[in-house]
């Protein structure tokens, strides 16, 4: 869970991210951006801003501000009735992002949260900065963090289903609890 | 057709309007700028400069820089084998563009270029500014055009096959001959 003013510091801190990294969003969008701790009540080092500037039946397209050193936990898309899941293309913008999937270790520049070795468990890193792209198949396990100065990233995909997609470590729950 | 001088001159000035526009591209991307004049030769009345960022099998991003005034000829998005045709979504980033689809004749700001009656048959005029968005659904025809200070636009979709869309102008070719 977050409190109401850490979910409002949050938001103005992302959405000045994504204004300097060059995007233009409208002041409505703004309030828009979720604040997403996965439930696990640790923001800072796991957890997403992200802005959804439209999501169809057919193709999303999202914003996602990470703050310094924030990582966003392993998770996969999978298939949901006739949807083989979600096919996705990261698109950094600003910063620097440590992009890991499966294959051989080699886990360097960024690191596993603290005490969180079993539910980080593909490591072959991807160092990406502004202008990389890479697009994920569904199914693929993966997890991304910022490097020291926050990143900016265009998620653009297939339908989002968000709320279904399966997390590596049992604890998370997508939806953010915001308290007083 | 357009000359290599012609060509090289567009992608230019479509890069330098994407950068201004806040759009970060790589210096290979610009060198991927498709300059297309469908086929007319009159690339600043009718024309796009297009930057596809990604194109798969399920969703694709583009950039589009169109010129002062300049004219996206009208077309629209067939079923292909299995796929019930490309839905796109165009976020405008800079400048203005109207936006033609469907419905009441409520042509206004933008204007049908000339001797062009006939091929310009949809007069639903949408303005569109920077942070405004429209979803279009496969099947429906639309065309589009830049205000006098040209705009930059990103079109998010489904499967792209722009090949094989249809325009109402039977003398459109979708591939642009670039002569010495």
């Amino acid at each position: 869970m977050i409190t109401k003013k850490q979910y409002y510091e949050a938001q103005k801190k992302a959405a000045d991210m994504i204004r300097n990294s060059g995007i233009k969003i409208t002041d409505k969008e703004i309030k828009k951006i979720e604040i997403a701790d996965f439930g696990l009540s640790n923001l800072e080092k796991e957890g997403a801003q992200i802005l959804t500037l439209f999501s169809t039946e057919r193709v999303s397209a999202k914003v996602i501000a990470l703050f310094s050193n924030q990582t966003e936990p392993e998770h996969w898309h999978t298939s949901i009735g006739q949807d083989p899941g979600k096919e996705e293309t990261i698109r950094v913008v600003n910063g620097t992002v440590y992009f890991y999937i499966p294959g051989e270790d080699t886990l360097q520049n960024g690191f596993i949260p603290d005490n969180k070795d079993d539910v980080y468990t593909v490591r072959h890193e991807i160092e990406m900065e502004s202008g990389d792209q890479l697009t994920l198949e569904p199914g693929i396990k993966h997890w991304f963090q910022a490097g020291a100065e926050g990143a900016v990233m265009y998620s653009f995909s297939s339908a989002a289903r968000d709320a279904l997609d399966p997390f590596t470590d049992r604890k998370i729950v997508r939806v953010t609890k915001i308290v007083d």
